[in-house]
């Protein structure tokens, strides 16, 4: 039985998630605990509905759950699906599987669209499955597909559907406050993050942003949501007290992501979208110098996750095992049994610099010429 | 829009939780933080599953979900029980109210037996509910109900159930860590608690103790289980790596639960419960010295939460404000419209001692006078 302290080394942390934690989020976590239903708190929960808000580039509701992101994606799911009902899902990797996983478990009839892992599922064939199935009532996809570094036109996806009678969900784990995501422009009516990986805050809580007419549809609900992730009942608990308790929220979690948030605004969005799009630009750069081949469509690649091929012959793990033990950098593998070969590598949040870029391929470019992987120059 | 950091002030925290967050345990929130599939994370990740099964006194799975306790109870309604599937929940508060609702939210059909707020529903009228319902699934009750500071007898249900195919389900969320609790001596099969009351770590995951039985139950499932609370996967995950991945843990909050273990065990089961019995008693001979009413059955009352009733004529939220904004001292109020008008009163974790007993219940009594309230003596 351990009855010690923990001493964990320190990471430089540029796999998939989660990101190193700024400084003065951290601090924010050391400040003095109120209680969940103190009414100071409310002030400080307010704040964080609304810096959301301006984050998501949001007009509808906006609060984070009291659960990490999967949670986030399984809340859209339960809230805006009822059994029987009819859900499309692009699928073209680990995370659109899941969702589509949990859309069946939901009881949902699932339609999923698929593409290689790499690729994107085009609008297209979205489009044509609606016309297959007009009674769809979701309709999924994933912004920034963690599992391959792709983005998805969420855009373009929101402006084919904006005449359409059909909601739209977004998957914003890896892009929220790291790409450019404009959720009541595109029409986005359910999008959920993370606050681990653009935001640099700890892991803990999802943000979500839900649009006006996504929360007028729960109340012709003929089902019930499951208490934890009923937003009627959240909405109560974040926006109009004193009216109602939910759950005691996680508070210091609350403090971390406000002084993210904090952060996020300070520097502006659309400069943080830009900073996040040089390192990641810098880095791919030099992957493709180095003659390594990335696994995304280059007119989809995410900036802030670079998904490498492995090439033929090299350990990917013993890299990634070296990479951790001696210079202390976590990437990422591959993600579940249908991945290709691959490393992951992000630079998100804090992390999102080329200074941060070049540090990261110094050491892994050591790493391979070590296990025999000759330059491409 | 906030762009500054925010400055709480500092509370002692004596509500129904959350108690104060122990240095140590904030400490441990400030170390290098660990992706959540590093190899050196599951150790720290056995260790805590380890140590929560020495605070349940189990011999089956524990592991702490990633949300707060109001999730925890719902991990245990959907595992255990299925649409059309029967049980007895018993009620005599919020707590007991909230559970059924949760278990008629997953299809069960449930069959509430209840007892006034402050009385405790006796297991002789379980049983009979359990006679009246042989197919019933699943018995749930709440050990220590924060709206009332009622004890379930729970150690005498779980004999009385030894030899019943029946399912026994416990909310521990003000219990764990605070009062006498031994899981798998009292046959209990799914327990939840939360990491913000006994334990003094900050809120943000829902420790569960699940059982051999229970957990068979799952695998004869032939509806499906919320991914974000799937048992099998998250002990896969937790326990049976590298398996899979489930979810971005909350690594920091991890952390802090790890450290306040290690003060659990490091103190001792027995004397923190006798730590919390001593302080409990102390502040509610007080309160009964005083001339107060505590709401609760003397034979079952909490020490760790005392209710207390609100004198005719005295404005209890009055009170509750100048506690808080002259004293920096939070207490709770009664909880949802059924509950009769009460204060609630919490020694918790590092509050659980005579000293801040006194501290609490000096600047209570110094409002109460304020409010003209005579005292007894």
């Amino acid at each position: 039985m351990t009855s010690t302290s923990l001493e964990p080394p320190t990471r430089l942390l540029c796999g998939p998630g989660p990101s190193n934690v700024a400084e003065e989020v951290l601090a924010a976590m050391q400040k003095p605990m109120l209680g969940h239903l103190d009414p100071g708190l409310h002030d400080i929960l307010l704040e964080v509905v609304e810096m959301l808000g301006a984050a998501y580039l949001a007009d509808g509701l906006c609060l984070p759950l009291q659960a990490t992101g999967t949670s986030g994606m399984e809340a859209g799911v339960v809230n805006l699906l009822e059994p029987g009902d009819t859900a499309i899902v692009a699928v073209c990797g680990y995370f659109g599987r899941r969702l589509a996983d949990m859309a069946e478990r939901a009881g949902a009839r699932v339609v999923r669209v698929e593409a290689d892992w790499g690729s994107t599922v085009p609008n297209e064939a979205l489009l044509d499955a609606l016309d297959r199935h007009p009674e769809t009532r979701l309709i999924a996809v994933i912004h920034a597909e963690t599992s391959t570094g792709v983005q998805h036109p969420l855009r373009e996806l929101g402006a084919l559907l904006r005449e359409k009678d059909v909601l739209l969900m977004a998957d914003c784990v890896t892009s929220l406050g790291g790409i450019e995501l404009r959720t009541a422009d595109w029409g986005v009516d359910f999008a959920y993050s993370c606050t681990q990986k653009c935001l640099a805050a700890p892991p803990g809580m999802s943000p979500l942003a839900i649009s006006s007419r996504a929360m007028d549809t729960l109340a012709g609900r003929s089902t019930p949501v499951p208490f934890s992730f009923d937003l009627r009942l959240l909405q109560q608990y974040w926006v109009d007290r004193p009216a109602i308790y939910h759950n005691t929220i996680p508070v210091l979690n609350v403090y971390a992501l406000h002084q993210a948030l904090c952060g996020v605004l300070q520097e502006g969005l659309e400069q943080r979208w830009t900073r996040h799009a040089e390192a990641g630009a810098h880095l791919q750069a030099r992957a493709r110098e180095r003659g390594l081949e990335l696994l995304a469509d280059p007119d989809h690649q995410l900036p802030c996750l670079t998904a490498i091929r492995v090439p033929d012959g090299v350990d990917a793990k013993r890299v990634q095992s070296v990479l951790l033990h001696d210079h202390g950098i976590e990437i990422g593998g591959g993600l579940g049994p249908q991945a290709p070969p691959m490393w992951r590598l992000g630079l998100m949040g804090r992390n999102a610099s080329t200074e941060t870029a070049d540090r990261l391929f110094d050491a892994f470019d050591s790493v391979l010429s070590r296990e025999r992987i000759p330059s491409a120059r």
